[in-house]
């Protein structure tokens, strides 16, 4: 891969897929590396790069490892970070009277969690596929409550 | 959205567009989305992506959701993470002989809030605008003191 | 820099560079500015982003400042929120059944570190360059043990 020239002087293309997920508890790290990669090779693209992108504010994008273990290790991490029993006065009813939904649920911990972590990442696409390492896999976070989520994969390259 | 193909075979155009922000107070979560859908509107661009990239150390680039309350919880739960008035050695003037300014002010929780935020961040141009959810907002987030500030908005794409 | 327009109309390049990097210690920020910068003047890139992507799930990318004080703050503020030493089941061989190498090692503090850090970053290129503020430095962030480690730059761009 070291100093790969790529296309130079091909023209681009530009695709975009949804993938939609329905988290079933929280917080929940779902894996969605399998369709990521089915959606780059389906673009055709060989060289360019993927941009994953959560359209949430309480569900991020992150890589790191799919062992459940670990992940149970993460869950604990980020409700030590910011806690949902811990206060928020984004939870408070009584004063809040901005953004305010029918069916609001306290969500404080989901927000400060959300800002620690990453609305999308941005994946090379390298010789047709993405050039992961070993261990990364991709995965939507859910932080909130289980609902239906929107994840979007845009391909650019040539 | 689903499975769009878009532009297949177009060349590329590429535009950046600065936005000058001064903060006010410290930490401060500025809105800077206006901006950047004005300059995705005007770079006439489809499809393709936006880079939103802070020129600075101790300033931040996070999309979360604009409410007044969670702004001031999501201050506090920085603050909490790296104190303001905690120890940092970048702080000790009297042994620190690197990168020192003139003016040079204690920021060292600023540099540690930076690292767990971001310095840019990648949104996809579907149909000539983001497809943000309903609750998304970009921010520039001032972690240091009230300062004129540098974003730069890049659009890419066909 | 405001409001330029470049290249409407141009073809593409996509290239892809590696940065082989051996951490010598573990947390260690390793500046790894100047390869980018290399790079992206190699590629004859006048427009377009630059990918800085790590391909471990243990070794993060920030962007920073490099004053040597500071950086043992930000080992020590890591530290402080994922410590080595604490529990993390993801370190229980005892327990433990998947992904598990003949080496493994205890680094559940470094995926937790990792997972509030990022796994690349996206750079506009304008003008043939990297438009970097006076402290910004790109570092590749060992997290678990010394070891050999691979960072991909990818430029697209006109």
């Amino acid at each position: 891969m070291t100093n790969m020239v790529a296309k130079t002087g091909s023209t681009m293309t530009v695709q975009v897929f949804t993938i939609n997920v329905e988290s079933r508890v929280a917080p929940e790290f779902i894996d969605i590396t399998d369709q990521v990669f089915d959606f780059v090779k389906k673009s055709q693209v060989q060289n360019g790069c993927a941009v994953v992108f959560s359209r949430h504010t309480t569900a991020a994008i992150k890589i790191n490892e799919n062992e459940p273990l670990l992940i149970q290790d993460m869950e604990r991490f980020l409700e030590k970070v910011a806690a949902r029993n811990a206060y928020y006065q984004h939870n408070d009813f009584s004063v809040r009277t901005v953004n305010m939904n029918e069916d609001e649920c306290p969500n404080g911990h989901a927000h400060c969690q959300h800002l620690i972590l990453s609305t999308s990442e941005t994946i090379p696409i390298v010789n047709g596929s993405l050039p992961f390492g070993q261990w990364q896999r991709i995965f939507l976070v859910e932080l909130d409550r289980p609902r239906p989520r929107q994840v979007l994969v845009q391909v650019l390259g040539v």
